[in-house]
């Protein structure tokens, strides 16, 4: 006879499967599909988000769950068979709380708004998306009232991406990022002088382009026999069980940096879904019950965390250009004549107050987070209506970066979240940065001789600690529960603006 | 209100789409996924299967089912309406048949078995593969019984491909092409002479091999905006939806035709696939209620005879190479110094005696078939026992071939059907070798000067012809159907026996 909690397990493993095959369908969509093939997979993601979620709301789940419920109820607080059987209750009870009409309302609209949006941003026509805005923050209002919050609408979106984060979190960890990071740019943008030379002018081949990126990515900890390298014009990470996890990238022919640290960025969060205890494989802690990815890590913030660690951290250091220069030379001999580690590390760190988010650098990629979340609270909560969002993202660009776009294309309209109802997801991207500083620091801290094996190349030490950490834990623990236990402390901003401040202090040499 | 058909449709549609999603996981996972994915891609694969079993044998179907059957009652016998719901119908008595653990058991076992195969075969290892072989003959067994079948299990296996064959019937169609095959071989065999050079001991690059074949797949009509051809060590046609139909080959880089012909072999799968009557996509009429593939038309018989003709009665005729003579110069001009359109014509027919059954001629290809189904059947029967299996395979090669494998890689282990538990499949190539020359036979008599605008390398004809006759209208007549609407006969050998004679007549100088 089996116990409840492996009828439960067995359950659950078949959503698991279900997520799974929906993820391995829209990586084909991204990668190989042909054009043709979009209408008619339209289709088959439809019914199969519809089996997946008439099997999560079914009785059966409802009474395995109560039965798995009893069963578990003398186990520790922070064993994986409690935690899987308690996120399934959590999710269950809020699924259900979300009404038919309303998911099937936020479904129609998506394609409608994203084409709408598309168009406009073409056209730099913001009067044209602001109906379909409109629509979006009503159906997300009524989704933050369904789901139910506090104190602020927005902290039932945000729950959704990082739920140990709440707006009074976010204006507090937000104010204390502005009062370090707005006297360093100013600091920077004084200081600043060019490079001595272009060194993305020439040709790299792409063929050369991948095998150089990918093998720093192996080098990494990337396991190539569960996953695999493609392109894709919006770069991303997904998996199907840690089994087999892909990334891609894109390629610039003269531009090197987009396809490397794209692979580097992606590499990071692959390295978490590769390092998930097998144990946890199509269970309830590798599973987003509510249909996001990448599925196998806990929450947006802490797998940014570690996109951003590999890419930025690592990726942008002195130490990985000094490691990794000889290779680089060897594989583009004639375009990096002349070049040297050092102007590899400046040329990979120019800090620049610029109109796009994705194109940011380390100390200004925040302020555009923050500007974004700012405004989606106004909206939720009723301080700001549509139509004075180009002013105030102007505003706000002018007060943070000190530039004003010069139309709306480069401005409000430049991200396709709010088109698809994302509210709630940016915050992830800074959340991310701060935690990777303080994993970084605990990380230097526990770990004997740590600097000493990065100057050398040897990542495993650093894989390891993540893993141990962070990593295996799939999503048994919260980020902030992940904080706690691996460096006695919760968020906290400290390292994170410490990081900042001694490497562009050094890069820029600015007063000590 | 709807009618009770666009219900019954509505509900085969979602069944359609999660056979579909099934077919992109296994094209992923023969051409994309790495290796460590197999494992959790099994568990996949078994959960699609079994949610589409559960779909198509609910209370839900079996009510459409009835409803939709009372409402066409009127139409004409040969409506698509009435196809649809008819062939629904039959599945449905057949399917209920199988009992749920068995469907899981064989969609887990497909890529283990597989995976082990292809180990076995690279290490020339049969005994490795036999205990999975084993089980796959014990899975064909249950599944047999569970069907049914009047005379022989193999018949409720040969059902799944060719609904118009049995056992019986194949051992007469047999009887037959031996009657004239066996003496054109002899003839064959005696007047062999040696080319007098060797085409292919050039280097052809992969990359032009590819698009030289892709370009002559284009010309066929293989629509790339609704298509994608991959490398895959055995490979196939697949299709989900009209819309997205993709193939695969493989490349040697000594010896064009492997990639050339295999190319043009799957495009003649993949037209009929693109070919299907729009309105046909998502029904029952594009859908293989058995969970087979290619999904889209009727039989494995019919398809073959699609990727038979244009690999080898279009593909490897003396009009094909004047055609294409100027364009295989222009891409390989150092490697094919000296060649003729005549001496490409003779090398692409040589008849041989050989190993491997992908890589036989037209002449012997069928006595590969032959050879296989009889193991089959005996397997089956339990005349045959898998551990005797090397022993029989030679034998029999030496019987019918006049040759011995030297290794059971290139003996037994050669193809991957029966690692998928694919038993019944190989009666479809003889069957579609025998119906290509039927079908090509009235294409002649029907279509206006077909044969001049075949030497000027115009494939339209030929292709509207198919098209209007077999690939509209899916699954919607059987193979024999077809024949009898299209050529006023049933299957017979003699259009196939007149073409293999008449050609290699002219190739060997044999009497006439």
């Amino acid at each position: 006879m089996s116990t409840a909690y492996e009828r439960f397990t067995a359950h659950i493993a078949e959503l698991s499967d279900i997520l799974n095959s929906i993820s391995i369908l829209k990586w084909d969509a991204r990668t190989m599909m042909p054009p043709g093939g979009a209408v008619t997979r339209g289709a088959q993601l439809a019914t199969l988000s519809r089996l997946a979620q008439e099997h999560f709301i079914s009785s059966t789940t409802a009474r395995l769950l109560d039965e798995a419920e009893r069963e578990i109820a003398g186990e520790a607080d922070d064993s994986y068979h409690r935690r899987a059987v308690e996120q399934t209750r959590l999710y269950h009870d809020i699924i259900r709380r979300i009404p038919l009409d309303l998911v099937s309302e936020k479904a129609a609209l998506e394609p409608v708004s994203e084409g709408v949006w598309a168009e406009a941003k073409k056209n730099n026509d913001f009067a044209a998306f602001a109906p379909y805005l409109e629509k979006q923050v009503a159906l997300a209002k009524r989704q933050a009232e369904a789901v139910g919050y506090s104190e602020h609408p927005f902290d039932a979106l945000v729950f959704e991406y990082e739920p140990s984060m709440t707006a009074a979190k976010l204006a507090a960890l937000f104010a204390d990022l502005k009062t370090g990071l707005l006297p360093l740019l100013s600091a920077i943008v004084a200081n600043d002088q060019p490079l001595e030379r272009d060194l993305w002018a020439a040709d790299f081949p792409i063929d050369q382009q991948k095998a150089f990126a990918l093998e720093i990515a192996r080098q990494y900890g990337y396991d190539l026999s569960r996953g695999r390298l493609d392109i894709a014009p919006h770069p991303f990470e997904i998996s199907f069980t840690r089994q087999d996890v892909r990334i891609t990238t894109r390629y610039h022919a003269n531009y090197l940096p987009m396809a490397l640290y794209g692979t580097l960025h992606e590499t990071g969060h692959a390295l978490y879904e590769q390092g998930v205890d097998p144990a946890l494989t199509r269970t309830a802690l590798t599973l987003d019950f509510l249909g996001k990815y990448p599925v196998g890590g806990t929450s947006y913030g802490v797998h940014e965390s570690q996109s951003r660690l590999w890419e930025n951290q690592i990726g942008r250091s002195r130490e990985f250009w000094e490691v990794h220069f000889g290779r680089l030379r060897h594989t583009f001999p004639e375009q990096t004549e002349g070049v040297t580690p050092g102007l590899l590390y400046r040329a990979t760190n120019r800090v620049r107050p610029s109109l796009i988010r994705v194109e940011a650098d380390e100390v200004t990629y925040n302020l555009h987070i923050m500007l974004r979340v700012e405004i989606e609270m106004g909206l939720l909560d009723g301080r700001l209506r549509v139509a004075d969002l180009p002013e105030v993202w102007n505003a706000k660009m002018q007060e943070y970066l000190g530039v004003t776009p010069p139309d709306d294309a480069r401005g409000v309209l430049q991200d396709i979240h709010w088109s698809g109802g994302g509210f709630g997801s940016f915050p992830g991207y800074t959340v991310g940065n701060v935690m990777s500083a303080q994993f970084l620091e605990a990380a230097h801290q526990q770990v004997d001789g740590l600097a000493d094996s990065l100057t050398g190349g040897d990542y495993a030490p650093l894989r390891g600690w993540l893993t141990d950490n962070i990593y295996r834990h799939g999503r048994a623990f919260s980020g902030e529960e992940l904080l706690v236990r691996s460096t006695g402390r919760p968020l906290e901003t400290d390292p994170y603006l410490r990081y900042l401040e001694s490497k562009f202090t050094g890069l820029y040499n600015l007063p000590g």
